[in-house]
């Protein structure tokens, strides 16, 4: 389900690098080359072009990129060219360094990868900073922030469709007594969320709005500004409603006065190749105007084109 | 490091198949043989000899040693034919469903064996009982021991040999002033113990002890009974002297009236691949008596045979 447009004809590793030297060269940039190259190919053929690039010229391509990129049409191409896990581990980095109560991405990363992918983003968290990811949320967070997001980052969940439903029931009751008593810190709600697998988590939150007569997420939204309720609520959706979360992700980042570029190009960036179609289609239905509508009405220049073209717009 | 002994000239694994075969038939069972073969083969040998042995006569091996062996005897030889990983999460598992205070197998597991060996670890058990270690651990322990059993069980440590020296001074200042405060369940202290690399933990708890006089599980033993000080004891040793621990561990189950025979299979099926040489040389220099001795005065028959086999006796 990803939007992405790869051509049929997908020039080789050595073609697409020597057309990316050339728009390097000389005064300025040819944008327009980078795009039509790197935002049409797939994350192989992109891993393929680093290593031809390396290997070629002597030059990580990301340096380059960054040397003749600028502001948020630079952050996407980079982000975009780097390799999921890779991605993943950076932009953790980035949230852990630059922690605050309100950012999600955390929770995001943690929540709407699977165990095999969050592993991945792990062992390359170690590769680069030389240290551990969950050290470093462990290190920078503090109270029920870590509390909670600590063991979300460090989660290798069982990743069956197996389901309890006698466990499902038993701890719905038990997530309905906490939050009834607003006890939203409570080891149990934390331990459930963080060890159980998806399949398990969503019979648990069904049995919830069956038995209990509302969606958990409304019931943990008693004081709306809570920073630590949003981030529990945002965990929930990343772990049964991905698409969902992401879709309104874009919603605000978009109808924000003055757009949030940093969301807009990590959600695009993130899942233009996993689950894109899906998020267009929810932000479709959600906003009545299609997706790349409103990213040409919130964006412009080559940032707006790369956006474009991630989300398979037809003329990009 | 490994105290087992495999011939020079290892027979093919359907000629051990063959045997193992033949040592089952009849009334009674060649145990001699069992051990001579399967005492005597390192864990590539023995998952080869379980493939073979299932292709050829269509029957689990490890269930054939369960129905031909009793007892203690059985209990090390199906320990000890088990997958690293396998066995692992064979025991952890059984760890939790029999979860007591005192059981420091969680710990034991998590900090003793590398990164990459626990996310093995972590997979066996996904695929053994459809769930996840960390979801078992949380779900079956509680309090104290839950807060420092589940963030161990799931770290995935950095494994670099790098050490942040300010960051070393820092923490350990830190943890000298919960310890002194008994605040020994403090957030920071099993922060550090459950993300920190074991390079990082050790530069820690040197400068603990140059700074602060003390070896930091000296000050850990306010309480001599107290279990969860005793955990947090055994995940130290763990991380920084597996081989001190595993030797105490030992001399505990042999020293004891009637002989702890569960933790002296469990260390000699876990170590004898990896550390038992060193573990051996520390324990006869701590009981003055050599650990095969020692085992040939508190065990008999098939067992001692297997046990004096896996720690590299001269005669075994």
């Amino acid at each position: 389900m990803s939007t992405l447009r790869v051509p049929p004809q997908v020039p080789a590793a050595s073609e697409d690098c020597e057309q990316l030297k050339k728009a390097f060269k000389g005064w300025g940039t040819n944008e327009d080359l980078v795009i039509s190259i790197l935002g049409h190919r797939n994350a192989a053929q992109r891993k393929a072009i680093r290593k031809t690039y390396a290997d070629a010229y002597g030059e990580d391509l990301l340096k380059e990129l960054e040397k003749e990129l600028t502001s948020d049409f630079e952050r996407i191409v980079l982000l975009w060219t780097l390799d999921p896990a890779e991605r993943d581990a950076f932009l953790a980095n980035e949230a852990t360094k630059k922690w605050t109560k309100c950012n999600q991405v955390l929770a995001e990363i943690a929540c709407s990868r699977s165990a095999h992918e969050l592993l991945l983003a792990r062992q390359a968290y170690h590769a680069r900073y030389k240290k551990s990811l969950e050290e470093d949320v462990a290190h920078h967070t503090t109270g029920d922030f870590r509390k909670l997001l600590a063991p979300l980052v460090s989660s290798y969940r069982y990743e069956g469709d197996e389901v309890n439903l006698a466990l499902a029931k038993s701890e719905a009751k038990l997530l309905h007594e906490k939050i009834s008593d607003k006890a939203y810190n409570d080891d149990d709600i934390i331990r459930i969320l963080a060890t159980r697998s998806k399949a398990q988590i969503n019979a648990t939150l069904n049995h919830y709005k069956n038995e209990f007569g509302n969606d958990i997420n409304k019931d943990l939204k008693a004081d709306p500004k809570d920073e630590y309720l949003a981030i529990v609520r945002a965990t929930i959706k990343c772990l049964v409603r991905p698409e969902k979360y992401f879709e309104k992700s874009l919603r605000l980042a978009i109808n924000k006065r003055g757009t949030d570029e940093g969301a807009l190009t990590r959600v695009v960036a993130t899942r233009a190749e996993v689950d894109m179609m899906i998020i267009k289609d929810l932000y479709h239905k959600r906003n009545s105007v299609p997706l790349d509508q409103a990213i040409k009405k919130d964006t412009t220049g080559d940032y707006e084109k790369m956006l474009l073209a991630l989300v398979g717009h037809d003329d990009a």
